[in-house]
């Protein structure tokens, strides 16, 4: 148990947008939604699971939509209290903790605020160790849990809760009420007793953030030269290319951000070209034609100065970005993970390999 | 208090067929849902609103989606018996009665069929008077009602409880998950008090549907030959044109039939032609290029020779039909009426002129 404050927030969400993937919300609006939460509340106590007694009430908390659509529909502060209240009083239960679905910039910060408005604390851990796009793409749908009963709301006001025969059905129904309300909404689902979440959670995934984050302000701090390679060793990350953007093709479709965003080569990388796909989530990189990273690893795009984390809505013409490729969690490499979120189901025709295995291929 | 039996509900499906307007689903099939559940459980009991009491809780059950699917994705009777848990459980109150929400062929039945099943009585009264293709067009909305909490859920176990800040938006959440789960799905709305219920339905209708009906029966079985002047005064029905179908343009859009019926006239109307604009319901008739009537006054299509009221989605080239209008029930020609069901709500570039005073201009 440790308290966590302000400087903690800024360096958690600087990892956490590292670990979503390009997804998962902008790391500006996830860390003034937190901030201001924790200015006006005070800190918010964070929870390692091992901490939490196998009969509590344990909450995610998200939000849901496209993050283009996110980040200028601004959270209304009460929307964790209506979900809080739908939660509470449908299953007849306090919620003992919230804790986070996926890692990134909004959604690593927003279970923070809903955590310090409420006077709850959060436990250290989440249901993807990255951010992917859709909701039956955890952990929990692994180990057999049901994602709903999920409480739903909009800033407007309006809400709904869901009961659905499998976790796609859930991302269905789900998907056509948040495209109705605009294209992002604040949910609750995958609600687990802590026993269920210390057996089938990520676990660490806010203290990983945190020192990921905290690493990369150091470097950044730091003004040396030889930034890239301690930014890559202290990531374990996979360097795949380094480019200017000079083309980002977009659609929001289905209250996702689909596109491709083309590189093309500077400093080692001159004269080759690279372009990544992304469905919210980057999900393919590939360095002149040939596949260097897939789902479910995690290809990063950040600053090549800055190392600031580069999220798929935040993709513009003329920037330098660096493309990273990091280990996911290793439960997404088994034959159940892959069915869940390999590459096929995206629509990406390729076997997964392994990030370490195409890098020294 | 009244039981109703088979005799009954197959002259109740008749005239709830025409009152539906072309809308409210196929009375081939809501006659069927409704005579097996009869069959199977007993008769139902049949209230007069005035019998209800003030604080009895009163439930209006309904199917809600577009008629061409409704009749291939057959009820299953587990439905009624989930919705009804539903709401039992959501309020924490015993369902006392159903009621149906529109009339129309399978729309008037299926609220039989769950009152049968359940073992519930069922009101005499519905909110509409006929059928209205989109939930928020209720007299219960006119009244100032909320339609949520409401109750949604497919055949295949998927359900949703929706709480929104106004009707339209009821129509809107609960329509994308309609489409999402194959275009139709079985809801409980506009949960409300017997002295709600008194004050705000549109009462009498199914005894309406039953004279209706049992006068079309005694008329088709009379075999005689002035039957169409005894149709139209029965009906009190006025009559807009006599044709072959030689058009039907139709179109499945958000969960609706959309589309246009164009009839080349016979008899007397030789040598004229005609066309009726839909929205699972009809909305406009058109003569010879002048508009004869219009939403929310009745216009229905009904098998020339058999007086067989025929949906929209059952209409088929070649068939000779007659069209009526009917006049709407009085509530809908106020101006608050008019804003919420008139012509121009569903892009019919006319001002609302009663059915008496456009057939006698």
């Amino acid at each position: 148990m440790r308290k966590i404050g302000k400087k903690e927030i800024n360096d958690i969400a600087t990892g956490a947008a590292l670990l979503g993937a390009g997804g998962g919300g902008d790391p500006y609006i996830g860390r003034l939604i937190a901030l201001n939460a924790v200015e006006e509340c005070g800190e918010v106590t964070l929870l390692s699971p091992d901490e939490v007694p196998d009969d509590a009430f344990i909450v995610p908390i998200a939000m849901m939509g496209a993050p283009t659509v996110l980040c200028e529909k601004a959270i209304n502060g009460g929307e964790y209290r209506v979900l809080a209240q739908m939660v509470e009083s449908y299953f007849g239960r306090k919620i003992y903790a919230f804790m986070p679905i996926e890692a990134g910039g909004v959604n690593s910060m927003l279970p923070f605020a809903a955590a310090a408005r409420l006077g709850l604390p959060l436990v250290d851990c989440d249901g993807m160790g990255r951010a992917f796009p859709e909701l039956q793409m955890v952990t929990f749908t692994l180990g057999g849990m049901n994602a709903t009963p999920m409480a739903l709301t909009d800033e407007k006001g309006n809400s709904c809760i869901f009961n659905t025969i499998t976790n796609k059905w859930t991302e269905e129904l789900a998907r056509s009420v948040t495209m109705s309300c605009g294209g992002s909404v604040s949910v609750c689902l995958y609600t687990m007793s802590g026993a269920e979440m210390k057996k089938y959670a990520v676990r660490d995934i806010i203290t990983r953030s945190e020192r990921l984050g905290s690493a990369m302000r150091v470097i950044k701090e730091s003004g040396q030269d030889d930034t890239e390679a301690r930014f890559l060793e202290i990531t374990e990350g996979f360097k795949l290319f380094k480019g200017k953007i000079v083309d980002v093709k977009r659609e929001v479709r289905g209250a996702f951000n689909f596109g491709r965003v083309v590189l093309e080569g500077i400093g080692e990388y001159k004269n080759h070209s690279s372009y990544v796909e992304f469905q919210n989530e980057n999900l393919a990189a590939v360095v002149d034609g040939r596949i260097v990273a897939t789902v479910p690893d995690l290809i990063c795009l950040v600053d090549s100065n800055t190392y600031t984390p580069v999220p798929t809505d935040a993709l513009k013409y003329g920037k330098r970005v660096l493309v990273i490729g990091l280990r996911c969690f290793e439960q997404w490499r088994s034959e159940g993970g892959l069915a869940l979120v390999g590459p096929r189901y995206f629509g990406i025709e390729t076997d997964y390999i392994p990030i370490e295995e195409r890098v020294n291929a």
